[in-house]
């Protein structure tokens, strides 16, 4: 079996060190050998060992009908997005780590796939390491999906962690994950989300089959979170936490991606560091968890080889990818339920009757700041506690409680 | 695509009421509708859903050539063997939930399944409701695995959590687990670690391709387990878990079923009360962990019911499963390397001399109690360990760290 990588960046070198090394695991795994035959990358690579297969020329892969799969690791849409177009066009089946290319173009790519018998595959775009895609799509087929919630960005859930366990504020323990490599030089996909936004945007498309539009889900980073609302967190007993999630209510979905309060009972209380998971829940199988690096070269490389390996095994057919471009209709945001833990601005007697005419029975939190009055809400709309809170004016910040 | 069930207990009941329940969804997500046709047991359930398929012959399934696949939930060896045996030599495909059947039979039926182009499937049987074995030979397949680690038996993980959690003895839970429905009447194959242990064999054979006979794996339940014990952990920081683990030790593998003080940097940490996780080392993709319900009727009907989709996926070819007849080299057990946590008789000034003699350094550990002294050894073989015991003369128990 003959495999083209596009992209010899750090995922491409990663799938191509695995391939090679792992090579007689994988072929005593499948019963054949995979072989990469040509590397595309506009750089030479002197004296490494992808030299005698790398290319400067797209053709000489696209072209070449020994090649069934293609591995596409460069990032960005144009011309990643031309690329993939005609490999499947072709025929060829095509695995992707690529963060923007699934996220705009899933349902299209997936479909002219189809067409041509042939796979579209990218377990390494949301979970990194994490195998997800194919246990949501096989193992708990027989569930109907109530609901996905996830830690799904190594880097915030990095920060979140060291903020919490060495009391420090966000700025220096987000300078030390960018010298650590953790975060990249700019941090802005991370920290405000839109990352964790594009991955439970594709989950919930698959989960459901149908499409979700990253841009309809609300999304909050972790930006505004100080050591303040971290001391609350603790005086709760819970931890500060980035989550996508996705919950089935009626015929609709609704989606959002915010810093959220989790408790103990919770299993992603204790997902730390640069750990990444996914709990779902079906209805039949209850509480499923998946955890693993969400990140990093070789775990990112080994799921594309796993996605190498599923269309190899397919090749004539193709692997089915439920997530048609049908939209998924989702609850609008102003009417999905949480509870709040909110921080105001002034001492508790300042605050409390107003606090109590806006939110009615709340729960005072004493974290210790006689110049701060928190609580915790009931139940109740994002709608509503926007009134509320206009109507009190004093709020400092808020985090939903899972 | 027809379903015939063998026995209508808790899973196959399980099994046929997701099929009616959750039929749509299926339908949706494969494209193709799934009807149980016949149901076998040798009673009868007047009044209930399933009495217009039930038969009380087996002859009706095995003959019924619209029957493609055939769920074996009875349990026992026989004749649940026999029948599926002959289920496949029909170019049936079968799924099962049956504990003994697989670990006895797994390489044998794997490969009669094989040879008539059909599947056997068996999900339900590691894992209840946690994907386990499809991740393992698909997701995972780029990687060498260098180490398996599981909470493989509900009740067990449930009787050292309430221990812990509420300071109570080993027989008392036991009995609140018994009432519950936690634990069966008689809890021998739960607390001596005979289920978890075949669990880790079948975990071991599938990661290798080899098989692991059962019997080969150092099995210790968790009977001796007192409050001191956990005492002595909760002193360490750590908790008490039956933990089923094997290691790549060269070109051998060795493996346990035992005891083991776990740390909170380990994800098996958190895994508490009546839920199961399996922990994969890969030699790319790091730590992975899969967590769900280990048992229950839902959990784990759903987990047959994904093996039925899976298995009517692959009519005519049948899924291919990595576990062949081939013995796996074990490293003996006096070879295999640990910590121990040591409780001895006696106070300090009694034991101290004589410990260091035997074991060399090692790092007390004081919960409190002044007639016994307690330490932590360096890593040390199975038989260094039996040797040094046997020399100091006073353990009353030990515990191994994970």
């Amino acid at each position: 079996m003959n495999v083209g990588i596009l992209g010899y960046g750090t995922v491409g070198s990663g799938v191509f060190d695995i391939l090679r090394e792992n090579k007689e695991v994988i072929a005593e795994r499948i019963g054949e050998e995979i072989s990469v035959k040509r590397v595309l990358d506009l750089r030479d690579f002197p004296g490494d060992p992808v030299e005698p297969v790398l290319t400067h020329d797209f053709k000489e892969i696209e072209a070449d009908e020994d090649v069934q799969i293609v591995v596409e690791t460069m990032g960005g849409l144009h011309p990643a997005y031309e690329f993939v177009k005609a490999c499947l066009e072709r025929g060829k089946s095509v695995c992707t780590s690529n963060k923007a290319l699934v996220a705009d173009f899933g349902p299209e790519l997936i479909q002219l796939a189809k067409e041509r018998h042939a796979s579209f595959l990218f377990e390494a775009r949301v979970g990194g390491g994490i195998p997800i895609i194919r246990p949501l799509q096989s193992s708990l087929s027989p569930d109907e999906i109530l609901e996905i919630s996830g830690i799904l960005n190594g880097t915030t859930n990095y920060i979140l962690t060291e903020m919490r366990e060495k009391g420090a504020d966000f700025d220096s323990v987000l300078k030390d994950a960018q010298a650590l490599g953790y975060a990249e030089a700019d941090p802005t996909a991370d920290v405000e989300g839109h990352d964790a936004c594009r991955k439970i945007a594709i989950l919930t498309s698959l989960a459901y089959g149908k499409n979700v539009d990253f841009h309809d889900i609300y999304t909050e980073g972790i930006t505004k979170i100080t050591d303040r609302d971290i001391a609350y967190a603790n005086q709760l007993g819970g931890k500060v936490k980035i989550c996508g999630s996705s919950r089935k209510v009626g015929e609709q979905v609704s989606a959002r991606v915010a810093p959220v309060l989790i408790y103990p009972g919770n299993p992603l209380y204790s997902v730390d560091g640069v750990f990444n998971a996914i709990l779902v829940k079906g209805n039949m199988v209850g509480d499923v968890m998946f955890y693993g690096q969400g990140a990093g070269k070789l775990a990112t490389a080994s799921a594309v080889v796993s996605d190498v390996i599923e269309a190899g095994k397919n090749i004539g057919t193709g692997v089915p990818v439920q997530w048609t471009a049908e939209k998924l209709s989702l609850v609008p945001f102003g009417e999905s339920k949480s509870r709040f833990l909110v921080r105001t601005a002034g001492a508790k007697s300042e605050n409390e009757s107003k606090v109590q005419a806006a939110f009615g029975d709340v729960e005072a939190v004493d974290a210790g700041f006689a110049e701060e009055y928190a609580f915790v809400t009931g139940e109740m709309t994002e709608a509503a506690y926007e009134e509320a809170a206009r109507t009190v004016g004093t709020v400092i910040n808020k985090i939903r409680i899972s």
